[in-house]
């Protein structure tokens, strides 16, 4: 059994992960600074799913599960606190997912790109220097994601490949073309990690994540316990805004032709994928990339499925074809690789359309929060304007946003 | 005639490059922080060729020159500044060179690995959001460095190449694989710029820039008006240290076996260079790579050189060859193409054997500087090592440094 470290345990993905870990016997203690709950605020949203302060997640964690969460409040951009972490807690492994995650939200303005950059940075470079000084034996995990690749003409490998230039040959990191500040945030990282675990003969784990479904993992058997649900345009993902439309009885909105494809991944078998890299560390020196995703599907597809199951519940859900906001191609040849996890066991436990349908299940009951917050499905952020904020600011001017604020509940306030 | 914004002017490539574009007929504006002078002075060294204020600067180029700088001081980590400049300047090309540019500078500990990496990064983001709100019109040559490709087992294209992976072909960046934080503070800067350059229609250089030798260009026929010459393990190039050491009868230092390979690149013909690239705008939405330099030499070559040049003015100089104090190849095949540059007009003026006995005669001259910071030319930085602190302190502790201070210049402070 492991000691696990995980940075952005308030997180989306964070707090199932410690769930998750805690249940199959491994020690966990998170560590977190509760800036995803100020800056979905910031752009006027909030998480479906009712978020309870730390303590009380806390606090369920141990009359639910049974278990102790142990837990740091502070700062990865504070390299003594991030050093004493390390020092106090000595883990196994790192799994790192202190980052700011929102493409939308790093194309906002130039101070929101800066932000993102530097922070995300900052915070890996911070980690990398603690475990080179604290405890070099430790294995990172790191969360990057499949957008650092792009959408090239080619199949896309797990890191690297074998290239041919000019009659010589060499093996070499896969070229990266990412589509946001955010996704070339995750690109710089990778490129510091590649490079520390070459330096310091670190043992590095970095992983190419596809977008992750769902609000359930099978640790999740009291609401307390539940993770966000984000559906606004920043901090949502396509899926989740199909799916909060439908509720709502709003358009569906697939940007532009809507053949863009990604990988996907359901919460629970992002969890075990994780689980996983963390109980299989790879050898010091080592910089191991997987493409942790389960099947890709074009924004098309997901719609349509999304469609399909709110009309089976009697929705009446539409699909509508806006332009789209960001700048990517609306047609691609999508093939990336992903052997490297099933050969360390990994195996799919849940189907896209049985998670939409508990998905739609979970929404229906907080529906009221959907309803005060659905002026944020509206997309203000263009990737070919410099400065989104005008937009953005009108679209949550009070006239939009309901003056009541039903089912707010007291601890979405960071306490803890 | 271009008006053109040099930022970083205050440094070694910026001054003569300023100097070399108002020889030519075009109107030139600065941009410094000075905190190039600020950090060499920092790990206790100083330039070998006395450097004055830059007020005297700018006097020495209306005196001598007959022509008018421009100078703006600020940081481009102000965000409002540099879209002030932008404003009041609307200029025709931005050459950008105002980053920290010391591989070892970088490799000292945490904070200066996330200085330069957060530094360099903010500036060029700065830069590139300024220009899309001010002046998309704008051509941006953005400084980066061979460094960047590292050292593959193939040759390097300029930028791009052409791919085939699982039998599907692509045209995609070359991989990077840079040796240090600053290395790779230039990839993250070429991912933006590129990035910047898709999606909001920019012209942009990116210019992979070789080691630069040398002290003198033809527009520098006054004592004033000279560059920096750094010959300290952390500012100084490696040929820079070898000509030191010879001056002072110290051996010559070639790190490890002395087979790394770069590209190098005389003073003079990276400011043709750099005026080709301004003089040859790219088209809207093309982010043009530019690999600069014009021959590779080994360690092995440069020391050789430099000894027997040494050797020829009575100098008794040898080589040998400590540990190398960074992670690199010390053997390895190297053959960067560096085609665009010759395509737009190129052409080399001077030779590398006659450029070093140039810098002889120069460094013969303030010999005494050399002298009196002799203990700087010892390494210190570890590339292997979290914290190279306590061996830079040592080093500089005052019974190594000279108490007296004979030539410091009181313009050695920044006043303008």
């Amino acid at each position: 059994m492991a000691k696990v470290l995980i940075t952005g345990v308030d997180g989306y993905s964070g707090w199932p992960l410690a769930l998750h870990l805690l249940s199959r016997g491994h020690e966990v203690v998170g560590l977190d600074n509760f800036v995803t709950r100020k800056r979905v605020k910031e752009v006027g949203s909030w998480s479906a799913t009712p978020i309870p302060s730390f303590a009380n997640r806390q606090k369920a964690v141990r009359e639910v599960l049974g278990k102790e969460l142990g837990f740091h409040k502070g700062d990865l951009s504070n390299y003594d606190f991030v050093r004493q972490v390390l020092e106090a807690e000595k883990p196994d492994a790192i799994v790192h997912l202190a980052e700011q995650r929102s493409a939308p939200y790093s194309m906002i303005d130039v101070h929101h790109a800066v932000e993102t950059q530097v922070d995300n940075l900052k915070g890996t470079l911070h980690i990398l220097y603690a475990m080179r000084e604290v405890c070099p034996e430790t294995h990172l995990v790191k969360m990057g994601t499949m957008g650092e690749y792009g959408t090239p003409n080619t199949d896309i490998p797990e890191g690297f490949f074998d290239i041919e230039f000019n009659g010589r040959k060499d093996h070499l990191p896969f070229p990266r073309s990412a589509g946001s500040w955010y996704h070339w945030s995750k690109v710089f990282d990778s490129g510091d990690v590649m490079y520390a675990t070459k330096i310091w003969d670190l043992k590095t784990t970095d992983v190419m994540q596809g977008v992750i479904y769902g609000i359930r993992t099978p640790e999740i058997t009291d609401d307390r316990l539940l993770t966000r649900f984000d559906f606004d345009e920043t901090w949502g993902t396509a899926l989740n805004r199909f799916i909060a439309q439908a509720v709502l009885g709003l358009p569906i909105t697939a940007y532009g032709k809507g053949e863009q494809k990604r990988g996907f991944l359901a919460l629970e078998d992002s969890m075990q994928s994780l689980r996983i890299a963390v109980e299989h560390p790879p050898n010091a020196g080592e910089y191991r990339v997987l493409n942790q995703f389960d099947a890709a599907y074009s924004i098309n597809e997901l719609a349509e499925i999304t469609c399909r199951i709110a009309n089976e519940l009697g929705l009446h859900a539409s699909i509508e074809h806006p332009a789209d906001p960001r700048v990517e191609l609306e047609q691609h040849y999508y093939n990336p690789l992903h052997d490297n996890l099933i050969g360390l066991g990994y195996r799919r436990t849940r189907e896209l359309s049985e998670v939409i349908r508990e998905i739609f299940h979970d929404l229906v009951r907080y529906r009221r929060r959907l309803e005060a917050r659905r002026h944020v499905l509206t997309p203000t952020v263009q990737w070919r304007v410099a400065d989104s904020r005008p937009l953005l600011a009108a679209r949550n001017a009070p006239a939009n946003a309901t003056t009541e604020e039903p089912l707010e509940p007291p601890s979405e306030r960071p306490t803890a």
